[in-house]
């Protein structure tokens, strides 16, 4: 079994030598990582093969295990990643603020390395090297906690990163890879808050839940993104279709893809035959309220469970409302807090819905699917936040540090 | 039984009024409940005399009943702490970044009220006022779970503080107290995910570490210091033993008080004399190691349980190290994370404390006492985080907020 305890210790020390390390010295490393990806490709794809043949005999889902299949190109891919987070800037030891105390206390606030990340993923290799390398870059350890049907991949990735990090004199405790597939050694890790400072689940809603409902180390929610568009009665037609279309059908499978539509009642007999004609190009299923099938042939009638399902598929659920006020409180409903848009020409009800809706993302007049770290210019993300508590919307790097106070005195008490 | 669920629903719905209040509005519903609590000063009174009562019937601890006790002057001071919140200024609003992509999306990054901020505390009735304050100026709406033995003073002071919102027209529902003494009812409340956007303790070390270990909902862990002061070998003596003799006994049951001594072997034989000499004024007993022991009578042998001990008591443990490299190995290995001090003339080694030790606070010739929202000058704070994640330190006004991102196109898709 795992020794956990162990690892915790080792991710503690290795943490104190991260932290000192310049951001020239984490650069080379993470080039000199992704040049030991692209050399070893013939071992990390020969392992992930152990791997396709284990999905392929236990009858795995085609999609996942595309998701599990490695390629020359697929490392590549890790590795142009691992040099892209090289040259973002380096947020630790950024000076955030500085003031003196009237007693000539000087109090500096500092941007440090969280410490110890422990990220907990399903059974996608390339989420081994790009999750140590946001960790890396920020001075912190990780440790990895992969889907049981990666096994073998995950452990050839960290055998390489170990390997390049060790070649380079920095320690290989920075990525430690939990082998153990047992789930009772999962459920143990989620509570080791003597050494992991946070923990960040990247997955699907069940995993998330999971380690939401199981975790005693602090979490960051991520990813589950229930978006809803609504098309106000003052919207651009045109507009409106343009952007559902977009956000609907562009990549159907990811969390800031629209899955609901919410619908001003004096708009819908204009728009909503012009947005079906559209979405029938790629057999979108609506799913929808009364109002909306006085108006629209072949839907089905929509349930509440729709209203608060991420579908991740070709359905949009639509739902009518008669005022702006309404719609913010449909989806204050049954939003995720996770990326929402309305369409109009009309300033007040926009700014409104800006202010009215309670999410990560509100837009006006732009497609949901521009909350990603790169859109928003952050570079590389670890993921989009759906709580509020630390950090919210797209995680970069300046989201995986947390910052210290030191105070500097010359002998100052309490009175 | 209490219906959390519908309390969770009314914090809903009024954290969506809370959020539109103006700064103005909400300091003269501040002043106003400031008052309204002063007015009714004998009906608090009166109920406070009932939990006084059983809490003597029961045998409560005097210093328990102390802290439960209120009196007029207490009442003035609960009043007068709301009067200050007032006087802060508002972080709700504040626009924390503007941005623009090339794609033409303006991208603002704006802070807001986290929602829902759901408070478990001990029995010490000013805190419902205090919390109900900082949460009330930050526009959160607060769901107080207070301790059973404090039930009819909170229950009044609720009672004052709904009226007086009312009677500004503003929701009542800003504060609800949960009533229920029983423990399921609090088990409840800590996995109410669907409502309450974070969780934060405020009590000793115990009830910390059962919010942490069943909460669902975001915790943040405040208060739990156990403090070093480092005296190096090139410490200024007289400096050190005045700044220890605060930290120690300037105030013992508060968390950022001094709980450990470290020393340089090189000083030990100067310095150890002259600050027993200092301590024995206060009665404090010496818990030291041997190489301690060797130049002071009265010790009595530490174990390595004194180390990781918050005494918040007349109280010392003593470790000698040979470097700064030991004493911050040490420092790390028994801290909580909330404040320790170096004392020192040689900057080289400050330096290297203020950057290794792994604390919210990190002090250099100056008292661990000053770790506080009114010596930072934040003003009131609701704790001191010792957690990494969103805030660490003393977190006052601005450490209630979340923020938003608003993102405005002209109909932006991604490609």
């Amino acid at each position: 079994m795992t020794d956990l305890i162990q690892m915790g210790e080792l991710a503690k020390a290795a943490k104190y030598k991260l932290q000192n390390l310049t951001s020239v010295q984490k650069n080379h490393a993470l080039i000199a990582v992704a040049d030991a990806l692209c050399g070893h490709s013939s071992y990390i794809l020969a392992e992930n093969a152990k791997d396709i043949q284990k999905g392929e005999e236990n009858g795995m889902h085609p999609g996942l295990l595309d998701r599990l299949r490695l390629t020359e190109g697929r490392i590549e891919a890790m590795a142009d990643g691992l040099r892209q987070i090289a040259e973002l800037p380096d947020p630790v030891g950024e000076i955030m603020e500085t003031f003196e105390r009237p007693n000539g206390l000087k109090i500096q606030k500092k941007r440090v390395p969280m410490g110890v990340i422990g990220i907990i993923y399903e059974s996608r290799p390339n989420v081994t090297a790009d999750a140590f390398g946001l960790c890396f870059k920020t001075g912190n350890a990780v440790i990895l906690k992969g889907g049981s049907d990666a096994i073998f991949s995950n452990t050839a990735i960290e055998t390489v990163i170990r390997a390049a990090l060790q070649s380079m004199e920095i320690t290989a405790d920075a990525i430690q890879l939990i082998k153990d597939t047992d789930r009772s050694v999962t459920a143990a890790f989620m509570k080791l808050n003597q050494y992991v400072d946070v923990l960040i689940p990247r997955g699907g809603a069940g995993l998330i839940r999971s380690v939401v409902q199981n975790s005693t180390i602090p979490v960051i929610e991520t990813g589950t993104g229930n978006c809803h568009i609504y098309v106000d009665e003052y919207a651009d037609i045109e507009m409106a279709v343009k952007v559902i279309f977009n956000a609907k059908t562009q990549r159907i499978g990811v969390c800031n893809a629209c899955e609901s539509l919410v619908v001003h009642k004096n708009i819908r007999a204009a728009f909503l035959p012009k947005l079906k004609a559209a979405l029938d190009e790629k057999n979108v299923e609506f799913r929808a309220d009364e109002s909306t099938m006085e108006i629209l042939d072949g839907c089905i009638p929509v349930t509440e469970e729709d209203y608060g399902t991420e579908f991740l598929d070709y359905i949009l659920s639509v739902k009518t409302v008669e005022s702006t006020k309404e719609a913010i409180e449909h989806i204050n409903r049954y939003n995720t807090g996770h990326s929402d848009a309305v369409i109009t020409e009309n300033e007040e009800n926009a700014l409104a819905f800006l202010n009215g809706v309670d999410a990560a993302c509100v837009y006006w007049n732009a497609s949901t699917r521009f909350t990603d770290g790169f859109e928003f210019g952050f570079g590389a993300e670890i993921g989009i936040s759906t709580q509020k508590l630390h950090a919210r919307g797209p995680m970069g790097l300046k989201e995986l540090t947390a910052y210290k106070y030191t105070i500097c005195g010359n002998g100052q008490i309490r009175g």
